[in-house]
């Protein structure tokens, strides 16, 4: 293992989130919040401390660095990111319980949004910025974004790609153009065209500035944290509509909006996954409108709830704009579904990815067939070509790796005594990323009721979907830490 | 496809299930029960019209027969056996609406013990032997026994082959023989003495003869209809623990015993699935008496409870001391986890099948091996064997198939309005064959408040289950029909 490598790699994203965390002390301080600003100050200085001796022990690194170290890396940074992000919670004294201050912040920075604030409306204005920030941080990956702006030189052939595999979401991870760097910034870039573009529409809904800042990073992030106790619901029809058509915006793929940018608008309406994607969430949203149409006033009215809902669910936002867990169970069941199969790979949504589920779904026609007729040797294909055996294996093993959490993690939470539906959406909608999930974890309710062993393993759910399982179960991993 | 072969077996299948109709028969006449036996007596009477016409004019077949239509054949002969066994208890209007008759035969065949009464003591004596039987019946499997009793001449090779491998549970179906046909003969002949041997010990605890023998077949079976309102709440302690002791034993693979028989008895306990089953009952067993030890008057009472449960639900029986229903949110949890994982793959019992987690459990730890050092090669090892990639494969799209299947289930039958949990369980108890769920489908309740509809796709998820999915998805797969 080449740990200084890894020391230095983390140092640089303490360095990172100690930047990133400036615009909320600036926030802090002209609005004269005084607990807030000496909590972001304590943490910075703590950051500095931190990330300096790291950078200064570790500046002399070897330079093997291969799919483990990628894979530590990855999961070691989140981990800091979210102990250290923590802290101006804790230290404000804004969310006393310091695992209730975790809680939050990994809920931000995995995009989850799942809160244990029954008063959001109570946070100082530079910890709701921080809280709505970090999504937008961890929505396309803090280590993409380092990747994008520090300059490759002296760096390991391997490295920058290993640490995109680990962070970035999907199967099978491609690049844009050939270099990694290049498309690191290319995704960010893209990513921050967006956020900007959504923020103009809500200005121009009326939306106040902050309140339009915070959206946009939930949205971007497919994040959820809202501003309001109310999430979305006080806001016009209008700010929420535009909220439906981002979050659902950033589901999407990202490379196709490079082909978009390219010119080659027809390669993306041949994407499989895009298909399914927009397909699933018009079929489901016509059935929602159909199940809840007696439910609200006008059928305008039906159908903005109910595309909103299916959007932020299916992109696992977890925005809301009305009490979905009031609706009828057929209603629940299938924003379950898309809690489960999620946004497409390569976005910044969470879940399964469709992606994923094609895939299996291919694969199973493929072995019913092959089972059939035994001697035919079958391939899978995806948008034309033939997918590689070891790619349906390991999402094959993601399936699998998703079952055995869930279900150890319903096991664990069940122990605090609450009903089968609330243990079992709080685990989907926490591993998914999604933010609330039914019952008792519903959208007008929180997770504060839950016991600290609960929530730390609600943590470590979030985590887990956020970089895809095997990160985190790498770093549990006896066989990562002995000697090749 | 050989449809005439096809029409000749399902002949025979409707030939002795007519034969076994017998016994019920004669317990309905002796027993003076006038509806009953007219029910019977036309039944058998259609048995004989439709299966000698399809002899008779199947009487001339091909003699090609492949996976396809091993698979079509299993699919049929239980669609057939099925429908023809539920028609005494419409016929003898003792449960008069046909959804009704057909879900409750179907559960006694696939050994699932799900039932739509609420006052099974209501039923006549005739009956109540014949659902009971049915899970004897169906516990083996009825092919199996057919392939064991009928001569083998003038078949094709592959032909039995195709046939076990398409009823027999479990990733990979492994001869005791080389013949297999006299694999089928040692398999009854080891379940027959089982059998008997659990009514000789429940006559030794005072058990009237009728309850003794209906007890006995639900218990061989797996399948868990009870003759008493209460299921087995209301016999003594003694025959609770017989049957603890004996479930567990029908959810052991048969092949263990025919090793026992040989004197190999160190390789019995060499055997990684027998270990799984075994470590896994003890354990959830021992959590589950300290987190209802408040609930019952004495630690032996607990014992009793908790072990009877625990070897009926994991065994996919279904049978109940108590209502679990009542018991806390980490129990019903880990009651849920037995659901799913089920018994020993070449057991009578139901579920994913301990070998199959074994199998995937292994898989991801080879995939995350191969993650963290992508140029080592590695095999997965079953009992120190390597296990083939194929069938690794194929255990990996039936996770993706059950989980489909859950899932659809779930939303169709969440149209009824039932909560969450109810739907939720409903699917798992039914399409793991095992037979109570929770909340409205708990011990103490029954299925008859879904909707016809429900019923149908619970139907097919009993169906689904017994036969691990792939026969029924080849029944409704366009590449079945097709020609080659």
């Amino acid at each position: 293992m080449n740990f200084k490598m890894m020391g230095r790699f983390v140092g640089q994203i303490i360095a990172v989130e100690a930047v990133l965390m400036l615009p909320a002390l600036g926030i802090s301080f002209f609005s004269g919040e005084q607990a807030a600003v000496t909590g972001f100050l304590y943490t910075i200085a703590i950051m500095v401390a931190l990330g300096g001796v790291l950078l200064l022990v570790c500046r002399k690194a070897g330079s093997i660095f291969g799919a483990r170290e990628g894979m530590v890396c990855v999961g070691l940074s989140w981990f800091f990111l979210s102990l250290l992000g923590c802290l101006p919670f804790w230290f404000s004294k804004e969310i006393p319980h310091f695992v209730d201050a975790l809680f939050e912040t990994v809920s931000g920075f995995t995009t989850t949004g799942s809160s244990v604030l029954s008063n959001v409306e109570g946070l100082s204005k530079g910890l709701l910025y921080w809280r709505s920030f970090s999504h937008w941080v961890g929505g396309m990956g803090v280590l993409v974004f380092l990747l994008a702006i520090v300059p490759a030189s002296g760096r390991e052939k391997g490295f920058t790609m290993h640490l995109l595999r680990a962070e970035s979401p999907g199967p099978d991870v491609g690049k844009l153009v050939p270099k990694m760097r290049q498309t690191a910034t290319i995704l960010y870039l893209i990513y921050i065209g967006l956020t900007v573009l959504d923020m103009i529409f809500l200005l121009l809904g009326g939306m106040p500035l902050f309140d339009a800042v915070c959206t946009a990073f939930g949205t971007a992030g497919t994040g959820g944290f809202g501003i309001k106790n109310d999430s979305m619901a006080s806001y016009s029809p209008y700010i929420q509509n535009v909220c439906t058509v981002f979050m659902f915006l950033f589901g999407v793929n990202f490379s196709c909006y490079y082909l978009l940018l390219l010119g080659q608008v027809k390669n993306i309406f041949r994407d499989e996954e895009l298909r399914m994607y927009v397909g699933l969430a018009l079929v489901t949203a016509l059935l929602i409108v159909l199940d809840i149409r007696h439910m609200y006033g006008s059928l305008g009215e039906t159908i903005r709830h109910a595309t909103f809902q299916v959007s932020s669910i299916m992109t696992t936002t977890g925005f809301a704009t009305t009490d979905f867990d009031q609706w009828p169970s057929f209603s629940k069941g299938l924003l379950m579904l898309l809690m489960v199969v999620g946004a497409c790979a390569g976005s910044t949504g969470g879940g399964f990815k469709c992606s994923r589920v094609l895939l299996l779904l291919k694969n199973l026609r493929r072995n019913i067939r092959q089972s059939l007729n035994p001697r035919k040797v079958q391939l899978v294909r995806n948008n034309g070509k033939t997918v590689d055996e070891k790619i349906i294996s390991n999402t094959s093993s993601y399936l699998a790796a998703y079952v055995v959490i869930i279900v150890v993690s319903f096991l664990l939470i069940s122990l605090d005594g609450f009903s089968t539906g609330t243990n079992f959406t709080a685990v989907l909608a926490c591993f998914n990323n999604i933010g609330p999930g039914l019952e008792a974890v519903g959208p007008s309710c929180n997770f504060g009721a839950y016991s600290d062993l609960s929530k730390i393993v609600l943590i470590l759910d979030m985590l887990a979907g956020r970089l895809e399982i095997f990160p985190i179960l790498a770093l549990f991993s006896r066989g990562t830490w002995r000697g090749r």
